[in-house]
């Protein structure tokens, strides 16, 4: 017996293939009875919605691999929806894959991983889509990859990837610091074998040199992209005999962990210390004050790139005409929220006057 | 030529199985030069490890798929993990697919989904898994499958499942805070779609009639497992004439609203509200004050769940030994934190007294 196709359906239910798509997508601009009478004729015909296994001339679907090692819960999902975002356009099904980005013999064990699943190709995030000996590696063996890296400009090295221009952002946000009567801004890197880290601080430190502001190498503080690491870090600084007005986190939970420090210290968020923090990810707009950061739109990204690494794969595989696919560039956004405010000068006087800190300096680090 | 083994790189490098497997799996007590001399011998004989693939005698790996739709991230990564966790240990690949469970052929697009990635089987989260409709539909597509539910007890209908006693951590939830004073305890409720959230709610309910507390249906509001419900139920809640002095949300992202509501509108959380959630998200730990909640062993339950589908496949395709592999039962526990502190019975006399609301009743239900 023949397959049912959706235009079966669409007749017997006597209504237009536009309808029977909207019933079988949920959508909810279709009337009851018509639902019902379009349900019904699915179940009568037997017919099984494959509208993007057609798309796929061969008979196993393609499937793609994403690799990451990264502790943000939010951050994996918002690249892992822009994946699969691309992944339900084309048919191609997803398998992921969280690793060690410190292993030794991570190529091996990502090779045996696209051999053993026999998987089309690679999304590789950082820090592993910026270790080039890895990327070489893949390469060599013939494996396909997209990278999502963070750059100011395309790298243009003969693989494919988007970048993200950390830099930039973070210019921005320091600038905004600054703009708020700012001068003694902490910084809480990121990790370091992520190359987004390195960028976030060239901004900050560009934008002060900018301003001409003498950076203080007690407010830069070194770390992991984690809430622990910003609560520890946001105290080291609050504990300074001159402690910031500001904190830059280099990611939101990063900021999260200040926020987390400076509250529990009793202080007024943002009146006493203004925090910014980067990704815009759903934390930064829960958290009281919500976070002034820069919106990194972390799905569009990891759907452009598997865009890419998908048009690339099945040129290899149909023969199609190349697609106008290249590198793609973005840029975070500022995004102003509650947690900037204009700097308090009685209070910065006060203490340069005084040289007391308001608070009990409190120099144990641990917390959290 | 013969590929490599473990063993010819121990030999090579004259140490012992276990060292290289220590190297293998990145363990920090190798010494560097044990560590280099590995490393060198792994290269020069070109060896791959392949642990996991050895453990299943056909070619092709099995794959499963975990099937969710959720919006809490830290929820999905939890659960992902855990089965990331089984299928490592067994060599199993994992395809992921977020679906819509509201979707009228979402059973046909789950059998596609098995039929074209050619899955072993499917970890079923809630509300798919309670949607006894679909389980049965794919059960009868012999769709080999394993639900995570909500339940007292296990439900023993022939579909292997881990269940998860809400009620019970919900009934401790509520009597911790009537026995922190509370008598006024508002509660707001998860999605109707998942079988936990009423499951919670029957908790909250039994506790309140076992200490002789009318519930006020005021007090109870309906809503998501999202931090946007939360937000809005509680302005609701606080905009009451007699409003709560303590608040259960059914989720920590719903309290994580909650915290938000308040501490915007001016309160001091716990000491003008006590307010306790459920999970044991990261967020619970990372908000000021952290959150009072029932710790979820999300992750461990979801292993389980893989663990005992892998257990079902592995036995049908190598007709394995029965192994001793049962249904399962969680049970989350009261986690006090700083959100929950005894009642001010001053405040609420006071109030009582002068029948006037301390802060202006906000009526607007917007936000967020």
């Amino acid at each position: 017996m023949r397959r049912p196709t959706i235009k079966d359906v669409a007749e017997r239910a006597q209504v237009s293939l536009k309808t029977v798509s909207r019933v079988i997508n949920n959508e909810t601009s279709v009337m009851q009875g018509t639902r019902a009478r379009v349900l019904h004729a699915i179940s009568e015909l037997g017919y099984e919605p494959d509208v993007t296994a057609r798309n796929l001339r061969s008979g196993t679907p393609f499937v793609i691999g994403l690799v990451y090692d990264n502790p943000n819960a939010y951050h994996i999902i918002g690249v892992q929806n822009g994946v699969l975002a691309a992944c339900r356009e084309t048919g191609f099904g997803l398998q992921i894959h969280p690793c060690d980005a410190t292993s030794p013999l991570l190529a091996e064990e990502l090779i045996e991983f696209v051999k053993r699943s026999r998987l089309a190709g690679l999304v590789l995030t950082a820090p592993m889509s910026e270790n080039e000996e890895l990327v070489q590696a893949l390469a060599a063996r013939d494996v396909s990859l997209v990278r999502i890296i963070a750059a100011t400009e395309d790298p243009d090295d003969g693989h494919p990837c988007v970048y993200v221009d950390d830099r930039d952002a973070a210019y921005e946000i320091t600038e905004h610091l600054i703009q708020l009567g700012h001068t003694r801004i902490g910084f809480l890197w990121g990790g370091l074998a992520h190359k987004s880290s390195t960028e976030r601080f060239a901004g900050y430190e560009q934008a002060l040199q900018d301003y001409g502001i003498t950076l203080d190498k007690h407010l830069v503080i070194p770390g992991d992209y984690t809430f622990d690491d910003g609560f520890r870090g946001a105290r080291r600084l609050l504990a300074l005999r001159e402690p910031p007005t500001a904190i830059f986190g280099s990611n939101d939970e990063i900021a999260a962990g200040v926020l987390a420090a400076a509250t529990s210290a009793g202080m007024n968020v943002p009146y006493d210390l203004s925090i910014a923090g980067f990704e815009d990810s759903p934390f930064s707009r829960q958290s009281w004050p919500p976070l002034t950061t820069a919106k990194q739109a972390t799905e569009d990204i990891a759907r452009q790139a598997a865009r890419l690494l998908i048009a690339g794969i099945r040129q290899d595989a149909y023969d199609e005409h190349p697609i106008a696919m290249h590198n793609q560039g973005f840029a975070p956004q500022l995004v102003v929220r509650g947690s900037t405010a204009p700097m308090r000068r009685d209070r910065a006087q006060e203490r340069q006057a005084e040289r007391l800190p308001e608070r009990t300096p409190d120099r144990d680090d641990g917390g959290g």
